[in-house]
């Protein structure tokens, strides 16, 4: 099993995690220290050892900071994890602030007092970050001062090793494209940044560039490390050299100067005399930015280099993201079927997630099942409502007549990242849920189905997700679609279908597509697929160079949840063509049984026809 | 007649203009000089005083700039407006180059050389557009030099004086809320902006401030003024005294300290030591900001604080604003009862924009048409795909049998601004003109239609209008909506359906709708209604608050240009409710003639729907 349902256990029951670290601060004239919760590389999924924010607090949400002073602690964190902080913190002590209206900076304004200190680690800020911080310290007549060593790792008792699993080698039949290949346009970037250098800090870009993979941290299958990249020169690659094998460490090697990542910052130092780096300004430590130019180097800000050539997915990988569907639309489809065989009452969300889990590695056939993309969302009736829900002992529940199920699930092969919600009725539902769920898939098809110029950006396309949703006074509190990388995170930028999706669509990127509705206290819909940008102009006819979506992800979505009088003829026909593709693809893969209830799942839906308004 | 079809007199037809201007800049040692279209208050129309690119060109377009050097002259006018330009300049001596591509910042990059110098008049540039020539200049060692006085009116024979047209009260009961209810939210403004004072520069501002209106440009009925106003203190008006009658005299005196606009720059350097002015960087000359600085004050940039109060209209002008569109509506609907009698081949663009004006004025009944909003586009065939057409006895067309004919116009009248576009078929109109007239029928309805949450801006609303031509890889190349004033300029921010349209919806906004279609040499087509933001919390049932559109805008949509096999049963409703509507508020307003056409002309569509997909 790649997840582990248990709660997390109370390990932050006293102060004395606190005390130690206040004893610290004190000895080093610190006022307030701030502890994030974003660790040097920004992994989504953090290893063992940075996570010092749930050391420290008990806090394991996945977004977060804390806020430490002599006599207050203060935590920080957005809606969604608000019940869950007040829950998990050890102590009455902490106070729970909102990461959104009153983040550290703000809070800082506030509460820094004249001349008082505030201790941050530079690894763990980027140069965007300390930028806030040093206004909002300023403001106050407070200063900002970067530590030399982690506050947190000089107390923490029992720290983890940094991890050291094996890195792997992801071979060119997956990844399309040679490192050299590669290399050429990280070479371009640079020259168009005007800049002779940069460092990748981000572990999805290595691991893309050097066509690497590895088990480091949980359901994104990188393997941590750190390159500089140098223009029209061989790359530095940093990684423990105990993470790979003898194939491994040749096959890097014919391609970059390996180094142990204890050195980078000495190797840094030493380059930066009158050179200029690319940094991401959003990505790179501020740190990093600091010996550069204590060294005589220069900064220019710009995007990480590899982050659009990674999204735009070649051919191979596209193949590959299309084999990888198949294969889960049939781990889905058969598990849906023995859903829908089980009585209400019978099971749960753990137990539900885990055959799921367990479906997907059974029928992975000769391309294992390497991880699951994320945390398994699996919500019933209430608990659906939550958007980021995660099960464990403490919240399960039991799947009951007349509710909504949603299940929101991916996984990681070597031919590509998948990222499935399907929302099942249990039994008989209501006609609130069943009018919510069309329209949800209303929005659901208006992406589907969309087609749009070159330069549309993401923003662009969010609104028409939420339409017909708004047209009853509803909305969902999260953006339409998140990128994904190519058996790599489960969420990519650039692109993104959202308010903030500034970025432009390009073929070749895969981007989610799911809108829901949310009844807090009541269900949760969310109806999730992936889809490809690609070239739409030959079927769009017109004068105009269109791009539009392929819908990657393949399994039935629950027809019993769908009203079609309220769907308009074109609705209704990606409907039926969407569940006719489902069928063909599917029906191969999976045994008998799945396949006559496949059969009746797929089945076109009709309507008997309003009378034309006269 | 508001409006004047004879073709633009070709009164630039040697260099001598130029070889004027080159012997000033010589003179003073200016090696380039600057030309914008724009004049100091940034007025749509123009003043003829005002018209100096125009004097010196001949170029007549509504946006441009000239760069004047002893051996080059350079027009910058944007794409609707290269043959134009082309067509107008005086001699061969003018270069055309591209206000986009490489607007005047740009080129001076190039061309300028080292320790050059650029003259420019600091009253007729703001200071966003200072900032980035002086960036420029910066870059290749040359200096930019504001001039003391406007070197074309120092060698303009004969150029006309200022206008002193009357300036008018507008009444309350037409402008809802007294000078002194407007006076305290600028006050609130200026608190929020910490600044003591701003200087309105707009004359849409000052005339929406005071309540008062004019004639002393074409087609917005502003009185040109500036204004200081001051944070809890009586307000200044710089006004030409001999515009103002005693009554509108002791009108103003009520409410604002009166002095001579010739005193603005005298008034501004008294007031500014030690005072913060509240500027808008996109309106106010660079000047203003200049003198405010030398004489010891401080400025904040920021929106002019009667930007968005103004956009947001109040039930006394919404009611005016509907009143208003009614009246127009009979008119407009009138107008094509009398272009549907016409045989094809018989009139012509010139002959049916005059016959519209006419019957606008013929029908405003006790409320008299102040003027039209704009020069009527009157566009047939292939004239109707020129975006901006405007036609003049050279470019007049006969409207001929099996031609789309559009017609983009509107009206002035003290309770509002009217702004609509139709496009009527001239006898037969071939399939693929009526497929393309649905397409952008449905985008219409789009926005008609569309409910949205508060926070909503333009940008996101623009794509949905486009989406059913995107379908077809059609588009057009202009925003969807602008804001319109009430008897004011009938282009107004700050919102905007586009993709520039960054500002939030507010109920009370009036806006545009208006997607088309335009097939270069071929065709032409935009529907236009005007919408008005409001409150749709109630009608849209669900859990948030949501904002929608009125439409405000009463006259028949071609329905022999329909296809109704293409709209989904939602849009025919629409449709047809929005037909029903017209002939409800409209047939009592027109006489027998016209009322029995209008009825054949709004009946309801009806499709014999395809069968459902089985």
């Amino acid at each position: 099993m790649f997840q582990d349902f248990s709660a997390p256990s109370d390990s932050v029951s006293d102060n004395s995690r606190l005390t130690a670290v206040r004893n610290l601060m004190e000895e080093q004239s610190i006022d307030f220290l701030i502890v994030p919760h974003a660790d040097e590389q920004r992994n989504e999924y953090q290893p063992a050892c940075s996570r010092r924010l749930a050391w420290l607090s008990g806090f394991t949400g996945s977004a977060g900071a804390a806020i430490i002073s002599a006599d207050r602690a203060v935590l920080f964190v957005d809606g969604r994890y608000t019940l869950q902080a007040a829950n998990q913190v050890g102590t009455a002590e902490w106070e729970i602030d909102s990461l959104v209206e009153n983040p550290p900076h703000l809070w800082l304004g506030k509460n820094a007092g004249d001349s008082s200190t505030i201790g941050i680690d530079p690894w763990l800020h980027t140069s965007n970050e300390v930028d806030r911080l040093t206004k909002a310290a300023h403001e106050v007549q407070a200063s900002l001062k970067p530590m030399a060593n982690n506050a947190i790792d000089a107390v923490w008792q029992d720290r983890p090793p940094a991890p050291l699993e094996p890195t792997r080698i992801h071979p060119v039949e997956f990844a399309g494209r040679s490192t050299r290949e590669k290399m050429a346009q990280m070479d371009e970037a640079l020259a168009r940044a005007k800049a002779d250098m940069t460092v990748l800090t981000d572990p999805s870009s290595v691991s893309w560039l050097f066509n690497i993979r590895g088990n480091d941290v949980a359901h994104t299958p990188v393997t941590l490390a750190h390159a500089i990249l140098i223009r029209d020169q061989e790359p530095l690659l940093f990684i423990d050299k105990r993470k790979l094998d003898m194939e491994t460490h040749a096959f890097l090697n014919q391609v970059a100067t390996l180094a142990p990542s204890s050195e980078l910052e000495e190797r840094l130092a030493d380059l930066s005399a009158g050179r200029t780096f690319l940094l991401d300004p959003d990505l790179a430590p501020h740190a990093m930015g600091e010996i550069i130019r204590d060294n005589g180097g220069e900064i220019v800000n710009g995007n990480d280099p590899a982050r659009l050539p990674r999204a735009i997915k070649n051919e191979t990988e596209i193949n590959g993201s299309r084999n990888a569907h198949r294969r889960d639309g049939a781990a889905v489809t058969t598990f849906l079927h023995w859903l829908d065989q089980q009585e209400p009452g019978t099971i749960d969300e753990i137990s539900a997630a885990a055959r799921l889990e367990k479906t997907r590695a059974d029928m992975a056939g000769n391309m294992p099942l390497k991880d699951v993309s994320f945390d398994t969302i699996s919500g019933s009736g209430p608990n659906g409502a939550i958007v980021h829900y995660r099960v464990d002992e403490t919240t399960n529940r039991v799947l009951q007549n007349g509710e909504l199920y949603l299940v929101d699930s991916g996984a990681q092969h070597d031919d590509g990242t998948t990222d499935i919600t399907r929302t099942v009725a249990i039994g008989d539902v209501g006609t609130d849920e069943r009018r919510a769920f069309t329209l949800v898939l209303r929005g659901h098809i208006a992406i589907a189905a969309a087609r749009f110029p070159k330069g549309t950006r993401g923003m662009d396309l969010d609104p028409s997700a939420r339409m017909p949703l708004w047209q009853h006074g509803m909305d969902y509190a999260h953006g339409t679609g998140h990128g994904v990388g190519s058996y790599l995170s489960v969420h990519e930028g650039p692109q993104s279908i959202s308010r903030r999706g500034t970025h432009e669509l390009h073929a070749g990127m895969i981007v989610s597509n799911e809108p829901g509705y949310y009844r807090s206290g009541a269900f949760g819909i969310r109806i999730e697929n992936l889809v490809l940008v690609h070239d739409a102009t030959d079927i769009s006819g017109g004068d105009q160079q269109m791009l539009g979506f392929e819908t990657l992800t393949l399994a039935p979505i629950d027809s019993r949840l769908i009203d079609p009088t309220m769907l308009n003829d074109d609705e209704l026909h990606w409907l039926n063509a969407y569940h006719g593709w489902v069928r063909r693809e599917i029906s191969p893969l999976v045994d008998d049984e799945v396949r006559n209830w496949l059969h009746k799942a797929t089945e076109p839906m009709i309507r008997d026809l309003p009378p034309a308004s006269a």
